[in-house]
């Protein structure tokens, strides 16, 4: 298994902060985690929102914790076709300039001028992984993942390392499907 | 441009057999040229039909002209989770087993047991192209795709020869979302 790195799906979702979270949910309110993900800390949360544009709306939209400094959201470029808008393709937090949206909560919305974006393919890693791998935080690799019917390499995959991460590779359901990459899936990191 | 090839992408789409087009837009209709595709003597329908499925439906799905021996819905992993079906990845033609649906015209509806797929990726090609590239009919081979953000190579993209047709690869939307392959795009070919 040198070199494999786990791939994981984002399915879309949504990042809020401290002051959406409350108007979404309600004072106070907190998320039930529904699911552990692979990034020690985070959790996709039982309560869903919709996400409204002006040609579409999406419903059913999972909210990951911790709360953020920014409102983002993560839709796939199939979505965002789907909704009627552009979402540039950026890594997270690099909302500048992204499309907006509203977003739908049980008790509440927030509407958003930025922040929807599909995510640029990535590789969380710990520095220990980095070196053990011989990259370092933003570099640009290649990932080769072997699937039935759908082999392909992965290109433009930045690089992100923290001792706040766990070693997975994430990419958006286009990228997934585009791959057959499902279930427990591995993918060979290439330099 | 050697080893070039213009990459395609395929939104979803219908083909259907005589009997269907009679039932679904009505005896002796035909569909209005909307769009001519790559391919000699093909063309897109300005007429447009619905997918149903149990969980939900498609609208505006395009019709693809001419007629063929079996009704054949192609359409992305994307489409197929929004669906709730699971369609597995065919050549075309290749349905046995494959997924049903019901398809709805202005006139009438056609509903199939068996016929829904997402292609599998492929290269059309005629045999002098294919004698250029050094591949024969049915082949397996790499197609590298250089996009702004999102560079990939798409392995497992099947060669097709026949005088009928004209050089081109063919994506589905998930796949081209991939690889931000918009607009007039390239790839070039690896054996």
């Amino acid at each position: 298994m040198e070199n494999k790195i786990l791939v994981e799906t984002s399915a879309r979702h949504v990042h809020v902060t401290e002051e959406a979270l409350a108007v979404l949910f309600g004072e106070g309110a907190t998320l039930t985690n529904k699911k552990d993900l692979s990034q020690p800390g985070q959790f996709a949360g039982e309560e869903r929102v919709t996400i409204f544009c002006p040609k579409s709306e999406i419903a059913r939209v999972i909210s990951l914790v911790p709360v953020r400094k920014a409102n983002q959201v993560e839709i796939s470029l199939s979505d965002a076709r789907a909704l009627g808008i552009e979402a540039p393709v950026r890594e997270s937090g690099d909302i500048a300039g992204s499309a907006g949206c509203k977003i739908v909560g049980p008790k509440g919305e927030v509407t958003i001028t930025e922040g929807v974006i599909a995510a640029k393919r990535h590789i969380h890693m710990t520095p220990a992984d980095a070196e053990a791998f011989g990259v370092k935080d933003k570099d640009i690799v290649s990932v080769k993942i072997d699937s039935n019917g759908r082999s392909l390499v992965f290109g433009d995959t930045v690089v992100r390392v923290s001792e706040k991460f766990a070693l997975a590779m994430h990419i958006d359901t286009d990228e997934s499907n585009a791959a057959c990459a499902f279930g427990k899936c591995y993918g060979e990191l290439i330099k």
